[in-house]
């Protein structure tokens, strides 16, 4: 079992326009929900892999409804989602067709109130010491405390429960102090921590600011891994086109069930890229094309990295 | 009571941005919702005008459930929705806070089934006897038949209830062979439906085309009725400045209930103008601003006009 935290959880709704003119009305021609936010993207590739996966965070109002009834038909996932007062945020694509370009509106999400922030750690301290690992994913919903994800990690650790980290901003600088065994971050997360834009002395950087290990990811260029074990980098046999959407969240769920199922790095590294770069190619954004997964897992370029350091 | 018609229902959503700029990503500062659909408008007029109302059409899914848990909280207003196996429609309006310009998304809204569409019919029949009156209101859905309106008509004609007519296109066409006692069109509804542009020679052509009595309104210039009790124009003190959703809707809550109350036409008529007016007024869509409505309604200007006929 794996556990996800979504603590800003969201129903992701996709709208086709035939293009997108503002102050004009629109007949929207086709209309796609998913359940959304970083940690359910990744329990919703885990479980397409065939792992068992928990998945926590917030919920709450009619939009925190449909995200549950969503979430309950997945095989191999079970929903722990703590509910709160607000409903929960949605985010709304608007992809036109003639050009193919996509407008984003992201509601804020609900206020998340002292109690309730209480009583999700306390739903999360009980969790934690039945699953092999932990992912942390995305942005924290306005009145969860900036250092919320130090806590969290500090609980995994304290489980002896690999634990992995993928957020930004101060929310990912106090997280990253706790000592995280893994953080993912992009290119702009990872130079926005270390102020370092050169990928592998930024990622050695933010071990020494606690990270065990840190695999970042650089769009086109595949993953850097920088570990106790070794240095790599990974990059897909081609470059893939279509719809990055999730390509993030499915190279974390590659991590986590290389770890849980422990693999060895290169192995790791080879399945979330061609996870992420399936993810690219699939029709729908945030799936993953699953024989474009396997046909890409054997042809992936994984090279140990010599270290700068 | 009054019986109100919906047969695409919406949840109305309103997001605020900065500024709506294609391809793009933005986030929404402000979140309103409410329910939709004119004839649900209509009937939330009614209500804060202290009249019962009864609301029926069709709802489904979770953005049906959150529009029933809205109007179960309007004193006065009865919910007799039929459910359909499709999620009602969301409209997003997107407002711009720097010029204050709005852009509409529209959802399709459900496909309604024959099955359904015999269920809602069974449905009304039911309802139409034991109320004063009926008012019919918006767009079909589709796979309802486009004579529907046309039917429902002839229902509440049969019990000898009367009923209003607010649609458009064919429908409307359709509905006034049909024989109804009122339609309000506005002047682009009623030149569609009779292919001229004055106003009053269009309203006469109605009239004969079955409609008892026309009022059609005719924006910022108010409204113009052509009855058999005889033909008024009823405007505004002044122009008023504001966000015209609702405005129309407003109108035939104003009109329904001066039916309902026996007032004589100049006094519908002045308070289907003050409402209108009321509802450009207020800060929210769609809702009416009663002290505006007080002030005003007693200095609407409504004068016979002499037929051209």
């Amino acid at each position: 079992m794996i556990l996800t935290v979504t603590l800003n959880t969201a129903l992701d709704i996709t709208y086709r326009v035939r293009s997108l003119r503002p102050h004009t009305s629109h007949r929207v021609t086709e209309v796609t929900e998913r359940p959304g936010g970083k940690g359910v993207n990744v329990a919703r590739v885990l479980a397409a892999l065939g792992h068992e996966v928990t998945v926590t965070g917030f919920v709450g109002g009619a939009t925190g409804r449909s995200v549950q009834e969503k979430l309950a038909v997945v095989p191999g996932l079970v929903d722990a989602l703590v509910p709160v007062g607000d409903p929960t945020r949605r985010t709304i694509a608007v992809v036109d067709e003639l050009s193919g370009d996509t407008t984003q509106l992201n509601e804020p999400g609900p206020t998340v109130t002292p109690t309730q922030w209480q009583a999700f750690q306390e739903a999360y301290e009980v969790l934690v010491p039945s699953v092999h690992a932990v992912a942390l994913c995305g942005s924290l919903p306005p009145g969860v405390p900036v250092g919320a994800y130090a806590g969290l990690v500090r609980t995994a650790k304290a489980a002896a429960v690999p634990v992995l980290l993928d957020t930004s901003g101060e929310a990912l600088r106090r997280g990253v102090a706790a000592r995280p065994d893994l953080v993912k971050p992009n290119a702009g997360e990872l130079a926005e921590l270390t102020g370092s834009h050169e990928p592998l002395r930024a990622a050695q950087n933010a071990r020494r600011r606690g990270a065990r290990a840190v695999v970042a990811s650089l769009g086109a260029e595949g993953l850097l891994a920088v570990t106790p074990e070794g240095h790599w980098r990974a990059t897909p046999p081609a470059r893939v086109h279509g719809n990055p959407t999730g390509a993030g969240d499915s190279a974390v769920a590659g991590l986590l069930s290389g770890l849980v199922e422990g693999l060895p790095w290169p192995d790791r590294l080879a399945r979330a890229v061609a996870l992420s770069a399936a993810t690219v190619l699939a029709p729908v954004a945030g799936e993953f094309d699953r024989a474009a997964y396997e046909e890409l897992v054997g042809r992936v370029a994984v090279t140990a990295e010599v270290s700068a350091a």
